[in-house]
């Protein structure tokens, strides 16, 4: 369980969802893989979080399934990358939720701090978190672009979803 | 904040909005006020939470205008009933996300421990968080129904959303 509370034995599903998901570093871990960066020391100065926060939440996303790791040659040493399992990269439309809530009810840090959910295909903002509000395809971690403007100058592809052998090729 | 992690300064509007309601607490208090069950005891028997986490909880989503209070003479006392703000009610894909991803990914301890989200107006069952599949309305709090088996017999209508005069003559 990522969380100190098992709600794995309520009856509300609702509950259990939240039991996996309702973290932080977990929800966060999650923006990092789906942007394909998947090497602990990145995701770690990415997040600025520390060591043992970081392990703690791969660990327990491993062991719920959302995520899965692939070896690489690190100057011969062997590491470990995360890329998201088709569980994982459900969780698309929950990440695109929250980010939808705070640019609508939460003040910005700068001019810059916005971040846009984009629908690749016809290349327009959504502002529902799971279909394009322009064309009406539903949204999927390989159709989607996020633009965070702090972050990218062009809107990035959510490549850490795309599983398989491109990640396997790694190593 | 919600959470001893202060993301409100960070650059992604993402990660400010996982700040707010990246906890597990803060997300079934939020799921018992849509049901409209906002006075404190009935939470916390519904919850089985400690006061003292229910009450910080209470504080910090008032703090952050998404929840909002209305007084009740209970019994010559003075009491205070909660109910959801337009932003407390704006969090309802990320809620219809958890239970979505929850009922597709996670065991269910029990048969009858599952939950639905079924659009009010055609009836039918909702896969995605935020329109309904059958029909194409977008789901809001006025035209969305939960059906926890354990919970209800029927599916039950988000009251708790509904803001205003209902809840001021409540007094």
């Amino acid at each position: 369980m990522v969380l100190r509370s098992d709600f794995s034995e309520r009856t509300c599903s609702m509950a259990r969802g939240i039991g996996v998901l309702g973290d932080p570093w977990c929800l966060l871990v999650l923006r990092e893989l789906f942007y394909g960066n998947g090497r602990f020391a990145h995701m770690r100065d990415k997040l600025a979080v520390a060591d043992s926060v970081l392990s703690k939440r791969l660990a327990d996303l491993s062991a719920e399934g959302l995520i899965t790791q692939t070896p690489y040659d690190d100057g011969g040493r062997q590491r470990w990358e995360y890329s998201l399992t088709d569980s994982g990269a459900d969780t698309l439309p929950i990440l695109n939720a929250m980010l939808l809530w705070s640019e609508k009810h939460l003040p910005a840090p700068a001019a810059n701090a916005h971040m846009t959910v984009i629908h690749d295909a016809c290349g327009n903002e959504c502002s529902l978190p799971d279909f394009c509000t322009h064309c009406g395809e539903v949204l999927t971690a390989e159709n989607t672009l996020w633009h965070n403007y702090a972050r990218t100058a062009e809107p990035a592809a959510l490549t850490g979803a795309v599983r398989g052998a491109a990640h396997g090729a790694k190593q």
